[in-house]
């Protein structure tokens, strides 16, 4: 049984949060044919100090160079390496509505390195819809799936009322990763790392802090 | 000129993001008509301390009383005071694309006290379709809404490529917030607010995760 988020992670969540700006900024880098860059311009794209991008690069064993900086793919390599984007990751979204079909369509998965392994739902009016490509599959069909088939991770865009009878299924399943999409806490700690991306709660944020102004 | 984040909230941004996961507890009490809950029960829900709990309550002006809690209906309605809820923020989708078109159509807003005032594209080959009752309008056509019709917040889902600029038109708008969906960070601080969901970057923590196990 695998353990639930923030304590066995190596790296402390704080600098893991930042990762994947490395690679988004350091991939911009690379588009524009720029291959050296300084701890000080890493430092102004993510709002941090100089001395901070070094201790994080130092962390994940990479060095810049005095007078040099670093070499952009090399950080990049060592920043993919660490999120484990070299390894594909096979994903699965459980859930057709907007949000499921927003993603499906998005394919962002592929372009990040991710696999996605089919689009699943319960609701009879949506199995056998094509989304994207994907024929939508009943939800209990995902057990079927052969062991070198699974996802290691479950997008979770399931009505509020059913996500926790959801993410249970999962874990029964042996899936270790759920990003959740729904509006409401996944209670499946101790046997599955969770992700939310709750949109409401950003949106409440945004509204709080417009009323401070 | 408003500021950007961080900076002008009054209450710390730990405790801030604790508010909207509250409020959805303190919802789902109310639904189950549960009128009295103990700092005990909600830092169970939450995953922090009695204390924590506490505190944070208290730094909001709530207060339990001893050997009997709180008052559901009271500590929901300060928390969403703080929020901002019980005054109605206009939003603003920019962007009908796939994630645009799932927001629309998924109506969180106005179940969270949110008035979407419309769904904004350049694309001449959306511009004009029906999204959930909402007609795509052209994006240039947000400058001539009257001010009392103007959203407070701008949910930017255009392609990473044309975010900046969109970001920078809002801004002249006079628009204060923005939630962020694009792959990109948002480069207009100082001038607005900015909530960032970056799908991608959550995906990858979670992949981060993983490997660690």
């Amino acid at each position: 049984m695998v353990e639930n988020t923030m304590n066995k992670t190596a790296l402390p969540r704080e600098m893991l949060v930042r990762l994947p700006k490395y690679l988004r900024y350091l991939r911009e880098f690379a588009l524009h044919n720029k291959t050296k860059v300084s701890s000080g311009e890493l430092a102004e794209k993510l709002g941090i100090t100089a001395s901070q991008v070094r201790r994080d690069l130092g962390q994940i064993g990479v060095n810049g160079h005095n007078g040099f900086g670093y070499i952009v793919s090399d950080v990049h390599r060592h920043i993919a390496e660490q999120l484990g984007l070299y390894s594909v990751q096979r994903v699965a979204i459980l859930g057709a509505g907007n949000i499921g079909h927003a993603l499906t369509s998005h394919r962002m998965f592929q372009s990040r390195g991710f696999e996605l392994v089919g689009v699943y739902d319960h609701d009879p009016s949506l199995v056998g819809t094509v989304i994207g490509g994907f024929t939508v599959q009943d939800i209990s069909s995902l057990a079927a799936l052969p062991p070198e088939k699974r996802p290691a991770i479950a997008i979770l865009a399931v009505s509020s009322e059913s996500a926790n009878k959801v993410a249970r299924y999962v874990a029964s399943l042996g899936i270790r990763g759920i990003l959740n999409f729904c509006y409401t806490d996944i209670d499946v700690a101790g046997q599955v790392l969770v992700e939310n991306i709750h949109i409401d709660d950003s949106l409440m944020m945004l509204s709080y802090q417009l009323n401070q102004l």
